[in-house]
């Protein structure tokens, strides 16, 4: 299998990850902040690029069953019910809920994969989960990192690797080129600190000074909440069996 | 001294670069192809963006003293008097000449820093001497990797690493965000087999495989060119000494 990686999501066009696999890391935050939403609940995500079609879903839609969730430089933004910390979304705040969200960079490069064949949500803490899904369908797959502010980030890079090299521990011949090369690189130089690297890294920083040291922490926990976050339709939800479909009658 | 990464040139903009010291990086091959035209006695290179502006220039100047070079996919364009191969810049053919210059990839990043306050070419073949340079301004600076249409590519990413380890070692404080920080882990990795980098790239196995297998093992070799590349104006052309200015009348 083949595993083509960007590490900004300015670098690919909407149309070229149509029909593809696309795995889209946003460690701080977004991606761990959905794993824990639908891992506590949450009836689906609903990932929308501004804050105007936020507010305007949300307008449309039964109050006490929606939340508004999201950030801009890391912030609540004014109006919704929870920010972009994992640690706001409890069960007893998120369960049965939809969750319009809507982050600087993760929820920009989800909607950007929006004519993905199937597009999964990976960070640190569910990592092994999106790996089996990638096992099984053992098809070529695109990994699209969200980075920060069109820039790379260090922390999506290093995630990226360690879910190819999971892929490659298992036994599969996974091909790459250059930036598949360097994400392998920098996971191997970074895997086994997972803490220190995000607060090194320009956005753990920048989270610690805002006050969400604490989220570092919770991002930096490998496989803690093991969900497949997929998208369905126009909206993120875990992965649910397919109902039989009545046994095809053989001539 | 801070050092600012950009693994491509579309990450940024080219009034973001103004007034600032940009090193362009395009190892494969335009960098390289700069810094053995000029170590070779070509009196500049001007360099632009599309072929249409370079045949329009190359009309406006005398046909003998200039040469158009350059390519598109790695291959020479049709009515150029050069490719990109460094080692068509040979001193019997390019000495005196002005020499236009277009490619896919490095000529882009060039155009992008036409604002620069200082901005000189980047490769393997001058890295001690761009470092001096850098050194001696001690001020921060702006690594523009060409990449490769668009996206990151390992060799211009290890060279950026290969410079930064150069200044930390000559003692600078250098600091640097999540690009930086990789650049230097991708330098540690593949920094002591260099050839073997560039012929396991990208674009080094297409290089090959188009028939420029040669100009990797160039490419490769560290210092073989120590000539500093500067933007003067609207050519790249070689440091001069700067003629001495009248002494100022002191009152």
């Amino acid at each position: 299998m083949h595993a083509e990686v960007f590490f900004t999501p300015h670098q690919v066009d909407e149309m070229y990850l149509r029909d593809k696999t696309v795995l889209v890391i946003d460690v701080l935050r977004a991606s761990t902040t959905i794993a824990a939403a639908l891992y506590n609940g949450a009836r689906e995500i609903i990932p929308v690029a501004t804050v105007e079609s936020a507010m305007k879903i949300v307008g449309n839609l039964a109050g006490d069953v929606t939340l508004l969730g999201g950030e801009r430089n890391g912030k609540m933004i004014e109006g919704f019910h929870l920010g972009n910390s994992p640690l706001e979304y409890k069960e007893d705040r998120v369960r049965g809920r939809s969750i319009v969200f809507s982050t600087t960079n993760g929820s920009q490069a989800m909607v950007k994969a929006r004519f993905a064949r199937e597009m999964a949500m990976l960070s640190f803490v569910n990592v092994s989960t999106v790996a089996g899904f990638v096992s099984e369908t053992d098809a070529d797959f695109v990994i699209l990192c969200a980075g920060r502010n069109g820039h790379f980030s260090m922390e999506d890079s290093v995630c990226a690797g360690m879910l190819m090299q999971k892929l490659i521990d298992q036994g599969h011949r996974v091909t790459y080129g250059d930036a598949g090369s360097a994400a392998l690189t920098l996971y191997k130089s970074n895997g086994r600190s997972l803490l220190k690297m995000l607060k090194s890294s320009e956005h753990g920083r920048y989270l610690a000074e805002i006050g969400f040291g604490d989220d570092l922490k919770f991002c930096a926990e490998v496989d803690s909440l093991p969900v497949l976050p997929l998208l369905v339709g126009n909206v993120v939800k875990l992965k649910k069996e397919p109902e039989l479909a009545p046994a095809s009658i053989q001539s």
